[in-house]
């Protein structure tokens, strides 16, 4: 992660201030629980509270920390510090660093979620809004590059927006998968802490008691996680993708919005790159990388070993953070993508009335034409058309044999876009609902 | 994948067989709908299901392949041989080869999701009934390698329980996925097919109509997929490690099943290897690696290039039958798997009874001796364990200093094994519910 | 592996036969070293050589390993009935099942290296041809998709050259990797075998001896090897890449090359899809999936763990068969591409001259112009040609304002393709060589 | 990268300060390139040296940017800012922004590759000094986990040399695929910039130039370099690995290095975490996930995208200061690593002689006893150790059956470690060289 591609809101999640307040919270939680069950006085429990408006001064516990070297501990002696030594004498007991942890990083992968799910949601917004404004914009569909039929704009948004929709149910069902919490202890036996604290502190972080926990949380959890966000990412560069395609100056069908004060956009109109898309695809290329690490960290070695630590650090602000940037940008580009309708529309015709040659192939071979002379006769008119630049159209309607085959009418009818748009509707009622 | 890692029923889904049937079926049901919607006769409709009990002769198929470069036209041309060719000729009317090969794919990946699930609940029932079995199995919990507090045989297999119930949800999730099919021509706008023939061929197959497809259904789908399947063989490699660390001749806690007349066995009776679960480590590698080729699928070029198409005859059958088998052969591993609870106590003992030591310091101080002082009295006790070999409580209550702060009885109360597992009824109820 | 996208000399190293007629010669060499040595006697290693122009029965030595589960006794039990068990009896004395595995696979990966480096020196000399056919033919070059400056497609074929010709000297680097061999015992301390008889079979298979073994020889060489594979199919992406986007519709300047009879090619001409590089899209995927298994094989358990062989039997062959697949078919994409240099000049020329904007803009600096009136000149003129699709040229020589600062030769100069190639053959002497 | 995990020196390579120094002597370079050229004046070149000593205002160079949106404009106003407007209007000139990025980016990847080519020498160093140190402690070798046949520490140590070694090799080939620099201009074609700078600038700068380039340097040599730092990556998780196995409780045949103060040693001495070895597991599976990105990388649209340029501002500082981390915190564990060669000796003996079963069933048969009386022999008696603890040998000896086929001295022999150790001399001549 480096701050070029971060914003705050996600940045914050995993800042220390974020993290040693979700620490204290569990702690000052689970004293709670303690008391209720007769534990620790209850006293005790009240003390913690004290600091609940307390900052913590993350560089003072740094330097603990680096006398201890271990974290809780620092931090548990700084809040002893804040709240008393004596008051403070009952934090943490029963509990293992891990359970104080483990819980923590889960709380902040599901807000980290909750960003990106609102991200999804915004990104939806922009692309309903521009399917319906492009919804009847005619442009060419391509198959391998290549000119096939005719689709319109609308439904290249539309298409976008039930991937997205799709990877917003992915993103909710994965938040779900890491939204847990363990305090069971050493080896996950609740041997030195009852289940009751478990349950208490999770419900008041809003997770759910993980069933069986070791010392860990089990980490197929946060490999599923890992590898949505990994499809998301893989969603946003298909996307960049096909945007990048339409802005390369031979198809000139669209363009990332470029402001009037931009440098060299005037003195150079034909040079304007699509930076922001080319950006996206090396960002989706990060998060993809970090799918196979989190998919490695599955395995641990019996009730735990700390392989896994490591490689949360990093890919737990990283993913989330470049993934949240990501679907930001992404949606700023929707949102103002600069679309050239007139473009599409001599793309379209670039070999003048050829895409629809397949559709006069098959009307011939329908009006009873055998196989092998409808073929004949459309390729002496489309070959007119590639060598000599004619147009398709007037072509056939020029010549007898298909004249003889097919009327003015009929031939005119080939060539009516409405047959490739009559089901725009459908689709999209499919895709955005009846209403 | 290969022979030796393969079952047949997943291998068949696989087959061109198999292929062609499905082929076969989605052709005959859009003739039906077409029929019903009066776009072709009736007649030629009902002349279709004459090949309904007919094997398809795939090497002809592929002669006809090797002439035509295109195998859905020569599946056609095959089944015009067989209906006759005048019946056929309505036969894939308004289609594209993409309706048919991806509405195949996912009907067979559907199919492969259904063995998968059954594999898993497999895998769960001898995991529950191995759970049960050794619930009270006591054995030392690690941490790091390292010797932890105890635990049980049996919530270890209940985590592997849980953790595989987990991957049951995301298997079907997965299914649910990629189980929609796709008929809406070359660009998806449905220009030459009415979108009630989609419908009616994803009915019968037992798909969903994709909302919105191009010439392909969204790769989104298959990379969730994939990315799922990489989940659960990473769960697969979790599992295999732990009992292959159980297995090393120094832990030796439990073994891979060997029958009696396994060659080397009793000669060598200290030379077992658990093989079986080394090769799921290495086959959950190989599912893991297919994840990134279905992650970079996802982005094809406009309506759709066929880059992911190679890449899909590829992990298609070897992602499903890899999995399929290592499922299966982790089911064996653990319904046959020796497990040696003496050598699990003596492990436990090893360091005779120094893994409560800290149970000890804790006891200590709550009696009221200062940490410094507890941590010394524990200390100079854990030490003569550990270079004399001395038993750890039978040197604390032969400490005075000890003794002044616990009684025997509080002594002995640290060493009882019955602190460790007084919640695993509780956690059992919570995995396989209260029953 | 699938058939489609397999060569047969490549299969064969793959195959049984390959396999078993290996494992043969090294048993063979390692008797006659034996032998050299006093260890077994001279008629014995004599003996084994008897089978040298024998086929070795593969399906009767898979009935054997079907009963002893061991495939290298199945092996030597086959071999015995061939030269006669006396004779046979000090075969494989002192060396493990692996000795004779690893060493084999190495000479496998060796021979696939050598067809490897054959096809990249096969694809070298297309890709030589084309680019000294094309040296001169003048195409824009593109930054971020957009017109940039121009260059010529020889360059583009020089530049492919020379990042095969890299590619060549990595593989040649990889196949040094793996071309050792070990003959070292169960745990590779030579206790039951001298290491003179590694040193001679090493000698007489083409391989080094591994200078300190396990039970294996180390994964890190494998891991080299795959990873180099990985990158030579990253390479072969990015000329696919190159091609595709070449042959694009609106771009139309090469195309992959279609046969006169090739259905569909006149009837549609616009319609030829760019399949074959498409496909060597994907197939890169697939090899490039397979790094990472052979990455996480280079860790294994003490001596040796078995994980890694279940890896190896897939990834060797497949790997090295998709990517001599892809090679040859990259090198008969290139053969025979079809170039369209009239296109090429055709879409430099899209906006009419605009490309030589940043040239006049810097000359009109040159000669004195303030910076912000210099643009501002580029500037009205550049937009008359984006909106009104004027020419650039004309309107800057109908300028009065640029006229006073550049004479006409001095504009005209600016549009001079020459400018742009003049270093062309400097570039291809560094490339191709002085010559 | 984070702090945790980064070491000064290479976090210094990758700071903006040796970034914009970097860029100032690129451009300071070209300068008098271009003037020895006669294309800019001598003066002018000259005064670009004025800066030579100034520390670059980094903040400073921040707020231009976020004003121009352009990293090197800014660079480029700073420096004129410094040596004044006038003198630096040549600076830059003829070049474009990727020469100066690319040619600085491969600077860093040099120097980083040069810490991490020392680091991988100090490692060497430790190992070889380890090797020699231990090159008679005897232990188990180990197969599948399982004891195999003795062999040495030393040898271990010696193999991770090896290994360590190959890396070394690799390292300084990876490090030669990006010493390259380019100053080619927009397109590659130097229309604008004397292939003389490049040559110039290149040699100024400890880089080859690049033979051919287009705007940027090629991307398979970047990615040639992270899959080498992928290698070596895993090559550490291999040695890690073993160490966590050597740590584990039941096998305790070293340690981590815990110094005396550390909290927890003494008081629970059975609990020493191997967390180094565990976090190298971990730093390893992060720097593996970034070889995938680096092979996405190489396919670029064209003369260049811009996708790379965020992958590699994340994995160019992320994969180097990882990995030099690791390198230089695995040299620690080596160096001060503690071994327990009585705990080798005891963990041999686990099983009383049972790991020479193999010699003594080979010893019978040589004796001329048939293979099945041998087998059931040695099987009779090693179920007595297996099952009641006898000791081998001694139930060997008082075998008649097996004492009838081997004198008292033969069965002795075959438990002679020296047996094993034979080669041990021969083993690190090869690996260490002749002295």
């Amino acid at each position: 992660m480096i701050p070029r591609y971060s914003r705050p809101d996600m940045v914050a999640i995993w800042s220390p201030e974020t993290k040693f307040r979700i620490w204290y919270e569990i702690e000052a939680h689970a004293c709670d629980a303690q008391a209720e069950l007769g534990v620790i006085p209850q006293a005790n429990a009240d003390a913690v509270w004290k600091a609940k408006d307390v900052d913590f001064d993350v560089a003072r516990i740094d330097e603990i920390e680096a006398v201890t070297k271990h974290d809780v501990i620092a931090f548990l002696t700084h809040l002893a510090d804040i709240i008393g030594n004596d008051e403070a004498r009952f934090v943490h007991q029963g509990m293992t660093s891990s359970d104080v942890l483990d819980t923590c990083f889960n709380v902040q992968l599901a807000r980290a979620a909750d960003i990106l799910i609102a991200d999804v949601e915004g990104l939806l917004a922009a692309l309903k809004r521009r399917a319906y404004e492009h919804k009847d914009t005619v442009r060419i569909g391509r198959s391998h590059g290549i000119h096939a039929e005719p689709t319109t704009m609308g439904l290249t948004f539309a298409r976008f927006y039930a991937e997205m929709d799709r990877n917003l149910s992915r993103l909710r069902d994965a938040r779900a998968e890491i939204a847990t919490g363990a305090i069971s202890g050493a080896v996950g036996t609740f041997a030195n802490i009852d289940p009751a604290v478990e349950e208490h502190v999770c419900a008041k972080m809003g997770l759910v008691p993980e069933p069986i926990s070791t010392q860990v949380i089990p980490r197929d959890r946060h490999a599923a996680f890992f590898a949505t966000l990994g499809v998301v990412a893989s969603s946003v560069e298909n996307i960049a993708t096909e945007i990048r395609h339409m802005q390369r100056t031979e198809v000139l069908e669209a363009e990332e919005f470029f402001s009037k004060g931009q440098k060299g956009s005037s003195a150079m109109p034909h040079k304007r790159n699509p930076v922001l898309t080319e950006n996206l695809t090396g960002l989706a290329r990060l998060v993809r990388g970090m799918v196979i690490p989190a998919l490695e960290n599955v395995t641990l070695w019996h009730e735990r070993d700390i392989s896994h630590s490591s490689v949360e650090r990093n890919i737990g602000p990283d993913a989330t953070i470049t993934l949240d940037f990501a679907l930001a940008r992404l949606t700023g580009v929707i949102d103002k993508l600069v679309v050239y309708p007139n473009n599409m529309l001599a793309n379209m015709n670039k070999f003048r009335g050829l895409v629809m040659s397949q559709r006069v192939l098959l009307a011939l071979t329908q009006a009873g034409v055998s196989r092998e002379d409808a073929y004949s006769l459309v390729q002496r008119n489309a070959m007119k058309v590639w060598e000599q630049g004619k147009d398709f159209k007037e072509e056939l309607l020029a010549d007898p044999d298909v004249c003889a085959a097919l009327s003015p009418e009929a031939i005119e009818e080939k060539f009516d876009l409405g047959y490739h748009t009559k089901h725009v509707d459908t689709i999209f009622a499919r895709v955005f609902g009846e209403d």
